[in-house]
């Protein structure tokens, strides 16, 4: 047996990134897609969000993907689920883990779920409660949006992110992360917030899920490494933003992110160039959609010159 | 007066930039370029390099280039010279700082410069006894090209940089920095490299000059920021990269870099708006030409929805 991996990658384009293309996927292609990033080592994604069709058509198939992402073994099938209704079509499809957004910022928590923080609260409570009675194997995470800043409301408070992180994992959630959902984020700032919300929280401490809005995608990531986190949400292709956060633009990009953990001998169990070959199902689902990322341009101008130079 | 940054950002697009570019940029758009740069409040920029016109026509009027940065109070004006031909050049127009490339590769030094790594640091001392009679105040920077791989000869050991910076300043040079020609350093790898590098030369560590080709550029800076370094190259745009390093490309954007040491409350004396503003005297002189950076489009992004709502 290989030793596990020194970070989780947790995939989040299937959720995060399709949610901000206008055009829906097929299904048979999120399914190809899922399984190239499983055949590249990555063990959790987030496979889309349990909420009403009329509001996101992109993902009126999610419990089809859910069941088939159940088949893969050994993979974390993750879904977002705004409210207690999706939970319950989360438990129903059988996912292995909730997340559940909960905005520091009052303004994008209206925006975004149409609900003030407390009372998004009060639903992780509902959603716990069920969990507890109908599906306790399945672990919820409070995922804290614009907790670096926000483009509606501007500064968010730290101590406004720890409380509510506290108020998340007293009303049932197993973990909360931070999310830099408007890309608003330093790498000073994420060190201080996130030791912040360890001496609140401990171990209940999530991942981060970081914005490349700025360019600072990766940085941040590395600072809160530093400071002891170790699961990161990223999108292949970078694809992917918050819709409801102006300005907000591009998840940290899993084929960069891998390669700077693995250069750094930080080991996270996927394979580049698999990685980046799960490109070619999610382009077949969405035709000439742009990607970012430097890291496969850079093995494609390598392999590139390989080949010149065999000839 | 205010307190002077706490970093210096050394502008390089003018020499490293302009030196991958294929068309040569007009005198009067180089000048308008640099008077925007110095406006933006950078206080150190490589205008040049002293080369022979007939390898690199984009240089050919380096010289006036030279003089007219001379009368921009304040400016340390810094030219890249290969050899005590180029210097002689350079001391001659009058400027401040000379940077000698170094290549840490073997390989990389017999493509960039013709010459062994020897050879170069024979040629950094013919350089100094030059400065030392004529011209003693000028100062001489090694810049150690290739310091954390090579494309043409691949891992590069860290013991090599290290007797090679010392060797530079046995030689006379006052100060070495580390160049990631081939943008294959790694944050972990950039802490190991300047540590090191600091035990064995001390205060004359000069900055670091880090590309972006697989998106870490930011990541390696934050982490050379993290073990004491304080002078940090990047180029407008992220114009640039290094023709004889193949598959390099990318300096790190200048405009990125700012925006991440003043969010993360580290001065740069640089004023974001006005650097971004430099943007359209380059392009004015390269019309077309595709710049880099997160930081302008996301600017930009919020500026456009301030004045939607102010409608």
């Amino acid at each position: 047996m290989p030793s596990a991996p020194e970070v989780l990658i947790s995939e989040v384009g299937p959720r995060d990134g399709l949610q901000s293309v206008r055009r829906t996927m097929a299904t048979r292609h999120k399914l190809a897609w899922i399984d190239a990033l499983f055949d590249a080592g990555l063990r959790e994604i987030e496979v889309g969000s349990f909420v009403p069709v009329a509001r996101l058509a992109q993902m009126a198939d999610v419990a089809q993907v859910v069941r088939h992402a159940l088949t893969l073994p050994g993979l974390t099938v993750v879904a977002l689920v705004p409210n207690l209704q999706g939970a319950r079509g989360a438990f129903d499809a059988g996912v292995h883990k909730l997340t559940v957004p909960l905005s520091a910022s009052e303004a994008h928590s209206r925006a975004n779920v149409r609900r003030s923080r407390a009372a998004m609260v009060d639903e992780i409570a509902r959603i716990a409660a069920w969990r507890d009675a109908h599906a306790a194997h399945v672990r919820i995470e409070a995922a804290l949006s614009t907790a670096f800043g926000c483009t509606v409301q501007g500064a968010v408070q730290p101590d406004d992110v720890v409380r509510l992180a506290q108020n998340a994992v007293a009303a049932g959630a197993d973990e909360c992360g931070l999310s830099d959902t408007t890309g608003m984020a330093n790498p000073a700032q994420v060190r201080r917030l996130f030791v912040q919300l360890r001496a609140a929280i401990g171990e209940r401490i999530a991942g981060a899920h970081m914005h490349n809005t700025r360019g600072l995608g990766l940085a941040n990531c590395l600072a809160a490494y530093d400071v002891g986190v170790r699961t990161f949400d990223a999108s292949l292709g970078g694809l992917g933003g918050c819709p409801y956060a102006p300005g907000a633009s591009g998840n940290v990009v899993t084929e960069d992110l891998v390669y700077m953990f693995e250069a750094m001998g930080v080991t996270t169990g996927v394979d580049l160039p698999r990685l980046i070959a799960a490109r070619r199902p999610l382009l077949a689902g969405l035709p000439g959609e742009p990607l970012y990322g430097m890291t496969p341009l850079a093995m494609a101008s390598a392999d590139a010159q390989a080949r010149a130079a065999d000839v």
